[in-house]
């Protein structure tokens, strides 16, 4: 039984690692901190756990009262996440961050994209990033990971084994990426209101999304040489999931039967990833709630391309979920402990 | 450790059955009975569900091979159920039906209501309606246990109480409900297609809805006396979940500390009743993918009418969920084995 | 050919009056005025009219320049419309005010359920209810009509014929209305996130709902008496419509036949009213984008209370719609020109 | 005024042209033809149209009764459509079939990729593909017009000019496409429910869809060559509209300004194709319910790609609308007359 805390408890992420973290059999939630809803109850503001998680919310001190705890997960948004992953950092506390501060390892590239200073580059070179499937020796004995993000976990998960086993040549990968609107988080905006997004649909920010950095970053790990890729997201009128269409130019002519063999070879131990057979596709319905990634598969011999397509439920395996499951590294848990809940169908 | 059956397990509710006892601790999975879908892996009918549980469909023969089974559930269509119940009756084996079949004890209303010849009056005679948190002795010593209807158990768990303590006087009893779409069924037929529920609302059935027999049965015997409910269901362009606005004349001018006393009396040791505070309303994303039914009261002194809120998921505490507690009840389990699961939010 | 100016042109009322006017043959729209949106082409603020109104948003001074305007809308929020109104009102123009302001006669029930003074008494007393098919003569010799709210709609064309026909008993009227999500307007707020309202249904303000005193204002003077209603509203997962189930104890046993006469009496004539056959309910989707109030019929003589349900677009005939076609009473113009336009299905 | 008859009227498609025709100005609608709802009054079979279309469905009688028919509308299912549109070809009727089986020149290119014999060569020879914008003077004298795709006019209108301006390198195109699931027509399927594809996205069909031939085949026109493509449709949860994002390897360096001029050379006369500004993608939304086609262009010089986007309501620019469009260079009405009302926001 260790001890945890969630700094930002009461956006979409946190909610979702309160909530997993409640029927975590070996963790006991030692506060949920909000500021904006301080001193309120949890089950008010998330009324789905009423009852169920009694906590109010309480607006932490960082430089106090850390002493009793095993395990910190930063759920605050980029920026801010900086000065308090610090604060952890350097009481010699485990953290899991989940915003993009401590994900991208050249901290210029992340002023870059992210337009601001990083004021943390001693955590930034301690930090692993999280992806558990791929970096999970790494994660085991990390003081601080940096949970990887909702699309990049979408596209890692089955882009890097083929590009680490030399299975495709990494040029003109086109990525077309689909998310429900939870990824724009609970601050109200007109971007993600009901009546602006409901029987609506619409690319966004092509080329010039922030994501794109982290997923080169780690492809370009896998290949071994610096990987550029094209990449879309898209708004979906749907509250979770993402599915990535992946588009590879089959140059080397890889067979599906090598594809799958790199993927078992990969996954077969994991609980998390589903391989789906030929012609069968994943969809967002059958891993939301879940911390499943499934993957399907297409090499389409009539244009020499290959088509990958992966889901994922944006909040648990891209984000909250995925957490738990580094947690579970970390600790040396069950890697499926607390992780176990299936998609409900319909 | 007990072995169960599920008859019909390819329909929406036979799905939410197999996922939920998929995870009961004291629960092993016998077959997975289903004529549609005989020979094909239950993970490719319900794709959540895939590597989970990796039974293959088949169509069962209920006069062979139940020797091993300690519980069927009977997950049939109604006037389909009569038949399959009787065989596994008679065969001294435990059954929760979750049909209309075995729920209207005076055989001659359910053959008004739903228009056929009841073919099992000596089952119907011995069936236990399943109303867990009102019936709960019974259906602890029951061998047949009639599921309660969805909008029947979002109606009843509220109403119930009052009546039984006279807390209202049973007239002018008006009952809008509002169902999501799955309560349709799997079943493609013009009423359930995407493109004509969605961004659409309606009323349908008014006043000749078969749940309404069912209802009154229940608030009779609660109030002593032959009780008509005005009941109006309405179809909601969401997948999951009922919300039941009722109505009440509040002639004795109940005090709201009253009901709710009424209330903790009956539900403050059951798990799955929650009641809101004052001016707190359920909502049923709250409840959705849970067992919970959500409870709010509002007492209008400027028109002397008691409004009462519930909302339940219709497949879970509407359905299967109810089923598997009633499980519980009959093999002494916690009652909330299997069930602990709370909704997700977002 | 009349010049008209739209005032707070970019919420979501204001947006459906831009483009029902702009299709309007009689009318040439003077001024967008936007104090959000001021200097942004309108066509980037609503895209569906990207290069069809052409005009940029202004933020317009009501002391100036309405000297060429024939007629205003005033689309601003409640409060903000009575010293807009008001000045516009003393300049001679004639306004048609899409707020709460001007439509409680009784200035202190106003500032009750609002919670704020009413500024402009002698405007409050002048203006006419517009209720288009009710209050034609009236709104076609007013200089300021108050367009009814969107709820008040759904329920006084059903209500208002019977009750001034002496065809039902005002007692124990209960109003159970459904609402897509449009109605909650553009300003960005947690309870009208997508990811809040989606696959969810919640009832809201029982008992005390702001347009509950101009439904009872109207009832009354259909009535000749006081009325009490008991009116629930309910957010509904869909952007657009309302659906009114009301619910009236049939103490005189009136028949079908003479409701569908006081019907015929009142809206045979009018082309927005469409009564439906004995056991067909409207659906919103039937009126979705549309000026019509679609109303079906429910005499339950086991329950002996007759259930009317109604639907209607909230943002055309329950706002802009309404104030179109009381613009074409005002000056005489076809009542439907403009307006003509159907739903569509699917 | 010319007379018209729609055969297979009660398909969303046919419902589509109903509406659009009823409010066409030179048009009087003859028939409504229907097989499964002959004898049913149209505005009951869809309801947004009850006292609008007041015609009944009719079975008709492809060999009678045409005289005084001057244009047929077929919205039969493609191998349906081949003797009906054979039949009123024979007898000198002007018709435009909404199938596909006049769309795809190569006769057996046809046979493999629908799996029927086609027979009606004589018909398919004369046929005039009927993508507006592009073959408006083919289509004005033409007797028989194959109506385009939905997916290949979103594709279409966007890369024809291109290829064949040589603005592009017709190699390596992806296309990514998303629809709304009322292109899955009104049968109920399993694939059409709401409980199945509400809250679910997923990619189908990948490398076969059968709309690949047609668009390779216009593609292989414009480019004068033969080209391949890589298509991916996907559904998602909502009800009209598509978007397409097309990747387009930008090996000549071509610059937004060029593609632009030759966008406005196309289509600056072409009042349904708009063209956004840069940095602005097309969303659905702005097109649902109109003819409009909107396209954004990203070139994005990182990866040497240009990205288009572009949306149209599958169900108007997609089938009926343009369809309608054609009627009118049929007949030398105004290009956009039926066709000018605007999408609704919200």
């Amino acid at each position: 039984m260790i001890k945890v805390g969630i700094v930002g408890a009461t956006g979409y992420v946190g909610a979702e690692l309160t909530r997993l973290l409640h029927h975590h059999k070996e963790v006991e939630i030692s506060f949920l901190d909000s500021r904006s809803y301080a001193g309120m109850d949890y089950g008010r503001v998330y009324p789905n756990l009423r009852n169920v998680v009694t906590d109010q919310c309480i607006s932490i001190n960082l430089e106090e009262n850390l002493d009793d705890i095993d395990l910190l997960f930063c759920a605050l948004p980029h920026g801010l996440s900086q000065p308090a992953v610090k604060k952890i950092y350097q009481k010699k506390k485990k953290v899991i961050d989940l915003s993009a501060d401590f994900r991208i390892k050249n901290f210029e590239t992340y002023e870059t994209w992210y337009g601001t200073k990083h004021e943390a580059l001693e955590e930034l070179h301690a930090a692993v990033y999280g992806l558990s499937e791929i970096y999970q020796d790494e994660i085991s004995k990390a003081q601080l990971v940096a949970n990887p993000g909702c699309y990049p976990t979408s596209i890692l998960l089955p882009l890097y084994p083929l590009l680490k086993e030399n299975a495709i040549i990494p040029e003109n990968l086109i990525i077309d990426s689909k998310s429900g609107i939870s990824g724009a988080g609970r601050t109200p905006a007109d971007g993600n209101l009901f009546a602006q997004c409901h029987e609506n649909l619409k690319a966004y920010s092509i080329g010039v999304h922030r994501h794109i950095p982290e997923i080169e970053q780690e492809l370009s790990i896998a290949a071994g040489e610096e990987i550029r890729i094209q990449f879309t997201p898209h708004l979906i009128p749907m509250t979770r999931g993402i599915l990535s269409t992946i588009y590879i130019p089959n140059k080397q002519e890889t067979k599906l039967q090598h594809i799958k063999e790199i993927y078992n070879s990969y996954y077969e131990e994991q609980p998390f990833v589903r391989l789906l057979e030929e012609n069968e596709y994943p969809q967002t319905k059958a891993v939301s709630g879940s911390n499943y990634c499934d993957i399907g598969i297409k090499i389409d011999d009539r244009t020499n391309n290959i088509i990958i397509v992966s889901a994922i439920d944006n909040l648990i395996k891209g984000a909250a979920g995925q957490g738990v499951q580094n947690m579970n590294l970390m600790f040396g848990f069950n890697i499926d402990e607390g992780l176990q809940q299936t998609a409900m169908w319909p």
